[in-house]
């Protein structure tokens, strides 16, 4: 997928996670650096960390564990929860059904698929496909994955959340949150969610560092109390317990401290945001609605292909033969004055056209 | 394992990845960090690393992959190339034997246990081991794992590494290094091999950064052509492709450029050897001979107990009632005045006893 | 699914295996009884049986080895193909896809599902398929699975089966055959496939045993040279190499020595045939056309309810508020006159209707 | 392992399913063959085969499932008790640890191996190996395998199980005996075990047909409340459903309504006692005490050369350079004639040495 992004390029809307980290972040690496610590999460910043998102969730009763990256979050997550013959319910859409090449089947489980609407998962969906899996001859559906904000950038609410926990506690399903882009889910304009909420309407979920502004790591926040114990034999095992942990305490320590992770997901949204009401004004559609740091604008192909000499981002869709969806990423890093530059230059090819 | 490392001890010998990173590292990072970058380890310092890595080894025949940390690099190397009824060859006293959890079991494999001399492999033993895999009725031994330096600190000589390599080519076996301490070993007065001869030698192995300065990142070479093909696919699945791949590839860069493996893991080596010579006129036995960043002094039990109110180590083996061996680890970041002060410590000890 | 047989009923029709095994057989595990073999399929009636296979398939380049039942055959033979990070293409309608419980994702592997045209795989479809799987963030299709007769009925006919194996070769795919059903197939009248055939075009097959008259028993055929090595080792670590193979290879004697496999299998689509065409005389339509042992007919649901007292078969779908569709199985072992009493009886409810 | 069973030779004393099954069994199959039932071991049969064995073992509180053989038994239970993490103990001579093929270790686990005396496993070297796992780096041990009879032919004793059971309580071990012989040895001279006993003492075990007269066939016991959930989908998922599971049923049916399963193991006892005592008085040594249907004789290597013209039967170990220990197995079909002509043929080479 990836190509070197050339030097001619002003600025890549390609994802989130093309710059290193955020300054504070790295400062706070430096300022720790000679203190010696115990390896493998058992130092003093994991620990402060801990209490830091302890107190931010506002939930005591949570354990929480840091890993590298978002597939290993999802893989140690899913692996620790599902016996050998139960599967994990995704939408078609879902990261861990196309872009995890296998790691959840390659750890014994099947995803059972299921139709999103805009990325979500709808509980009469879920109903329907657990109509369908009656006796021992299939598997037995048993977690439900869901990604906030979603693969298609929209956020799950309030009530709709509450709702699939309901479901999933109903059904006796284990609700799972991917919250890879949780920092631009929560600070979206549409969102009224907070992480306290989550942590008592679903049994798992990860906050992700790497999208949002750290050089790596993700959180890992366990809320179901059956689901804590020997974890990190499970993240052992698969690869996922850091020698040196305490990069990531240290990452979230700094990230939540004061906010900082709310501010830079605030600002990834208010770029995608300026860019989505200019090229609204600009007369152009979009394949769905904008709610966090992703937007589908439509336009005309010759367009699109002017503009990837100055910016990268992926063409995400041929609409027809004239017009194509392309998907523009903003993170913590983008610069307004980027932005600007963007909606500048396209006007002027609209102009040109 | 680990408990809080208290805060009236001196310093910690517990092992070589207690502290940060080394500065420059930090620095790289800090220096590129606005720089916006493919994902994946498809970015330009990744590809700088391997550029400088491959010069280094001197070898242009060998594919070059990062990945966060050493049981990841091992899950990721022995799933890659077994078949699922075939299985791996280790010491009893392999990391991948007792240190991980199973995780190589988890991908399917069986390790077939030999016994090993002072941690290393001997193609006799494992010759008796094949002779005794005759049938579909057991597994089939088709890969060798061996560690250099080994857990117990000593190193392979060229004339060693050569007949096991001999002998695997002869038997069909990939021979495969786990150099999370190649830095240490590479840098062993009583080493003769490079990182040429091993590549050589050797089907992959693993170059150590996490143990040897860096914050994290082991470097997986393939050298063995039928090895390489889709290698990141693998890498995926298992969670080790880290979407910032170039923070790997800026620390490789920045250990291989000028040498700095090479000085830090001369470094540990020094200040061990420094502990060795000292401690030896003192009067005390080792374990076994020191041939890299560990030894296994033997002291009286209540000097232990002594030391262990300021100094960090592991007791390793109560060798009689009186008598306990201790494992001492020095690291790039061990500063000779802590080497010093703990000479002076435990004379002061033995004077008082 | 299954609930007890009433006494009841005078027939089920829900599936080909309800009875034990042709009285042939019976009589050959008899006569060879006290006999002794070496185990494990190393016996003269397992050489026997492959030596007869080999004459009928018309096919010497071929490897044989027996298993006990269809999903042993699925996971021995997908797991032994593929590395890790592939995939197993099917139909949504494939077996492997619903009702095996998960037993290849067991294995590691993900199946890549491709909506079936009547239960067959189209290269088209294939094709679209591959083309969404670009990069190492997707698992790569390696190996295509199909049914023949398929899970709907459906035979696929000679150049179905060319056009499918010439894709699979210019695509690096291998093409194998599940053949739980194959005697059915092979003996519709719509088929033009031989054993002959079917060893050129696929890389693997077997042969179901158990659906066609046999008590257990599969014959994996390996047609591709490369799928041959060590292929004991993959069943016997699946817990698939018997300890007393011989009843596997005396059956397999028995049913191809003097083509009693084909002859089973007529009887069982002859049985059908009279089903359906009467069943169509008396004005009822079909989900689809029926091709061999399985028929899928349309009635009113009040006459399925009667037939319920009297015989067994399953509801295959609700078509409407008034209609369902029905699934009747015949197989060696369905009696003409029994054949006849349904229709008699089935006359009767519509006249009293 | 297994060469062809050459037409000169008179016996094969290498193992106990040499031949098909006990006559009474394959009459019921053949007096059962035309019934129609519910495939999967939902049929009549089974359900009275479980009635009976509830009986026999006098037991109510258990589950009883029938599969095909003795790796499937191992790798359904296993991967159906631990987690992923957890890992099963078993002697270096257990079945699991070196005769099948990595079959554990596929579905994810390992073996921890302790040194066995004479086959078995004792509290205390579990203890030690409990003792040495202490952390999430090490695989946490959750289960014990035990065979009995055991692979060197020796059988447990009460007290020995009624310890080990006591231990694995005490230590939330989930315990496990694999009964392939345990026909043999529940009628061993030396035992004083019953199918109750058992039952009350481990956790989870299996009843061996396939050594002691039935065509195929184990029945795993679930004994424990915890393991039985579910337990038919790790069957399906494992290949081990088998469809005509009436052929498992009735088996078990024939050989325990009336006793037949205890007359052939009694039977096959009384063989190898035979060999043994007649051996003893020609003067030779056994490599370990007989307790069940294998023995160990120790006989000059010529004698041994010339037995095995006219006899079957491996050679276990090379004593020195003139003597050898042999392995001769009997079974449920060894006639007393064949047992006789043996031990005259080697009274003769004796004689003529």
């Amino acid at each position: 997928m990836p190509e070197d992004i050339k030097e001619k390029i002003v600025y890549s809307f390609k994802n989130d996670y093309s710059e290193g980290a955020h300054l504070d972040i790295l400062n706070a690496l430096i300022n720790t650096n000679t203190s010696q610590q115990n390896g493998y999460g058992e130092d003093c910043y994991s620990e402060e960390a801990v209490d830091i998102l302890k107190d931010k969730i506002n939930n005591e009763n949570i354990d929480i564990h840091f890993v590298a990256g978002g597939t290993q979050a999802n893989l140690v997550v899913i692996s620790s929860v599902l016996r050998p013959y139960e599967s994990i319910i995704a939408a078609d859409t879902g990261h861990i059904s196309t872009h995890e090449t296998g790691a959840i089947e390659a750890t014994g489980h099947k995803i059972s698929i299921v139709e999103s609407l805009d990325g979500k998962l709808l509980p009469e969906r879920i109903e329907k496909l657990l109509s369908e899996h009656s006796s021992e001859h299939m598997v037995k559906p048993r977690m439900v994955f869901i990604s906030n904000s979603t693969e298609l950038g929209t956020v799950y609410k309030k009530n709709e959340l509450e709702k699939l926990s309901l479901f999933c506690k109903k059904n006796d399903l284990i609700l799972y949150m991917d919250g890879a882009r949780l920092g631009a889910a929560l600070t979206s304009d549409t969102n009224d969610l907070t992480l306290e909420d989550i942590s008592r309407l679903v049994d798992v979920f990860y906050i992700g560092g790497t999208k949002n502004g750290a050089l790596l790591g993700e959180a890992i926040v366990l809320c179901n109390d059956s689901l804590k114990k020997n974890f990190r034999y499970n993240m052992k095992q698969k690869g996922a317990l850091m020698a040196k942990g305490r990069i990531l305490g240290i990452q979230f320590s700094e990230l939540f401290r004061n906010n900082l992770f709310f501010s830079l997901g605030k600002h990834a949204n208010f770029m995608v945001s300026k860019l989505g009401s200019s090229i609204e004004k600009l007369g152009y559609d979009f394949l769905n609605e904008t709610e966090s740091n992703q937007i589908f604008p439509i336009f005309p192909t010759e367009v699109v292909e002017k503009l990837t000499e100055k910016y990268g981002f992926y063409v995400w869709q041929n609409i027809d033969d004239e017009m194509s969806a392309v998907r523009l990423v903003t993170s913590w890093a983008t610069k307004e004055e980027i932005v600007d530059r963007f909606l500048s230059d396209l006007e002027k090819l609209i102009e040109h056209k």
